[in-house]
């Protein structure tokens, strides 16, 4: 490779699904790729709320980007963070005073949690984006239980055990359906002097339905699914207060041992690096191939980009798109060089997908709509198949099937603090 | 159980191997017990070593105490700190004012490091003992290829890859050998810009051989496997002083991107709280049936105890022996019960094994020496029978035999902070 010095440079910051799919996809031209993340390791995140509830490990999930990335030989992957954008010298700046040049950009940062305003609420409610997010809510569920248990032991009221969840999207219903089997079946026999089949699990959704992005019907079945399960779910539930050890709705004060935030999500901090033009949720808009408005070189996609579809509707912030926008760049890029012009992406929507528990989900996939068992077996089928580069999607499987089947959750360790 | 209350109730305190051990022995007997731990889960220490190295995951080599002691119905566990002892009143004080009331107490408390007076190497060498330490250790080796990667990406000299291991016992031994695999073999296709052949793992003993409480031949042997790894072994190598990037041994000052400790434990500070008698080590001396002296209800079992043999030669910290002690506790509690006399305790010595990289290490069966690929096989085999408790035993075993044979270790992930 005479050329490698001489090859454009195509810079990637994130290394989540977008990042990951436009990598690969310019593997194949003639270009030299710079892939950098805060952290080593791709998280996927479908199954992260399997880590926060003790089913699956981090290393199940969450595999090296290096690694995945490994065949690639134009791609060189950077532990490094990004801290700001000079766009008009085509260069990337790091946290530690170095620069990456660049002759095409694509961000890809993501989303983070947001507490509309309330940032005090978070160390109270943590969310669910990382591994460490996951582990802190598997240590504060646990911890929970253990803590009950030693107040009985000691002769005293082990209080309540309730566990109340933010927000009724895909992640607040899995949280709230997993949270309800660790109590009702895993733990259960655990425990000689609580009761884990009394906890309360609270599922609050501030609209009118969960799932809100769902077909309606497949949000009166979602939530029929979690009331089978023993989850209370509460709609038109605007949370407006967090405490330590209650949160308040409206005006009435819920007790909460464990509350976790599946609420609302903002794009990276990043965005306004890039621009002055976000909106409320911090996505930059994009053209029609992405590419940032005056900067034909840059494209933001996936979580961070504000992209309107042919009605005027923004996509969502799901893994598809992300997906799907990678690719659609990187196809883009070496149109270029082949001297082509830009296509305008287009989303192909695959469908939504959210499991409940054991044997239960809600599909709806090509219009069709599912729910149950049949829709649950879907789910497992596709993220099985969708468990790209990782050399354990077998040892996952297995793992899976085992704690579905006998009752009997993995790895339930607390660590991280002594406490 | 009409006769629950009156049972007489043993308190253990320590979910270690001796801990364990106990607990299972005595659940035949009629008492009640309840076990305390600081953490909720038993760590398979024997393993430790592969977290590190990032060939296992932490549930892989640890699980919830009271999951592996679920069936046994007069066995309680505790999640606490056990912060005093009132052996008059026979109570153990826990953090938060709790109090656990016993007939019989049984410490098995173990050990932690010990930096021989220089508390502040702690955090520039970690020592290897918990899952959190683990994790640690393999946060730093994976960070230190990053860091260099990184420099090499961006012009600059990635330094040296210096990885120090001080101590030469089994526990240096195994993290020397893994390292340096980890080096030569695991990282070496990931990173396109650094050599990660040339890193340097040295292994520093300061008496005269390594793995010295092994037969002289085969740690000569250990130390030729070692040096086919790539480790340069260095005996008498006194560790004088320990810096961020650097160590001293004697007046020599050699670069060290990542030191671990492995040369000195100590016994658990919850010795000098139940004995004035301690040794240098922290250990109490306890009498042929592992009671305290005047306390015959209070016993002292494992890393914690000082218990001679016949000629007088302290037994070794290691897992069989608090293994052997607390079933002979066990044992010596239900004597009383029928009556019948304590039996002095009498340790079998089962041999030594200690792991030195694939298909490589030294073992001491029955007086057998044995190394190279059969001490391995031998030492594979016996570590997966003894896996305790652990629902994935076969899981780890594919993972295992994965890792080892596929030269592609697993969970290479860099968790916990954000650096």
């Amino acid at each position: 490779m005479s050329d490698w010095k001489t090859r454009p440079r195509v810079v990637i910051v994130g290394g989540g699904f977008g990042g990951l799919y436009c990598a690969r996809a310019l593997a194949r031209e003639p270009v030299r790729i710079t892939l950098v993340d805060r952290k080593n390791h791709h998280t996927f995140q479908p199954l992260l709320y399997q880590v926060a509830t003790a089913a699956l490990s981090p290393g199940d999930i969450a595999s090296p980007i290096r690694s995945i990335l490994r065949r690639f030989v134009n791609v060189e992957v950077l532990l490094g963070e990004v801290v700001g954008f000079e766009l008009d010298q085509r260069r990337v700046l790091l946290r530690d005073g170095g620069r990456l040049e660049y002759d095409y950009l694509v961000v890809a940062a993501g989303a983070q949690h947001s507490y509309f305003g309330h940032g005090e609420w978070e160390s109270l409610a943590p969310g669910l984006k990382t591994i460490e997010d996951a582990l802190e809510i598997r240590r504060r569920v646990l911890l929970a239980y253990e803590m009950a248990e030693r107040q009985a032991a000691l002769g005293k009221d082990p209080g309540p055990l309730n566990f109340v969840i933010v927000g009724g999207g895909p992640t607040g219903v899995e949280l709230a359906g997993a949270i309800a089997e660790i109590a009702t079946r895993t733990l259960a026999k655990d425990f000689r002097l609580i009761q884990t089949k009394r906890s309360r699990v609270l599922l609050l959704e501030a609209g009118p339905r969960v799932l809100p992005t769902y077909p309606e019907d497949l949000s009166r079945k979602a939530e029929k699914q979690l009331r089978e399960l023993g989850v209370e779910v509460r709609t038109r539930a605007l949370v407006t207060g967090v405490n330590q050890d209650q949160i308040r709705v409206g005006d009435e004060v819920i007790p909460a041992t464990v509350t976790v935030w599946a609420a609302g999500v903002a794009a990276s901090g990043l965005g306004r690096l890039l621009s002055d033009h976000t909106d409320a949720a911090g996505r930059i808009p994009v053209g029609s191939d992405c590419s940032l408005p005056r900067h034909p070189e840059v494209f933001v996609i996936g979580d961070l980009a504000l992209f309107k579809d042919e009605h005027g509707k923004p996509l969502p912030g799901v893994a598809q798109v992300a997906i799907q926008q990678g690719r659609a760049v990187a196809k883009n890029i070496g149109r270029e060089f082949k001297g082509q012009p830009r296509q305008p992406f287009r989303y192909k929507d695959l469908g939504s997908l959210a499991t409940i528990g054991r044997a239960a989900a809600v599909a709806d996939i090509f219009g069709i709509h599912l729910s149950g068992l049949i829709a649950w077996v879907v789910w497992l089928f596709i993220h099985i198949l969708w468990l790209i580069g990782f050399r354990n999607r077998l040892l996952v499987m297995v793992n899976w099937t085992w704690a579905y089947f006998a009752s009997q959750h993995g790895p339930r360790l607390i660590t991280e603090r002594e406490w």
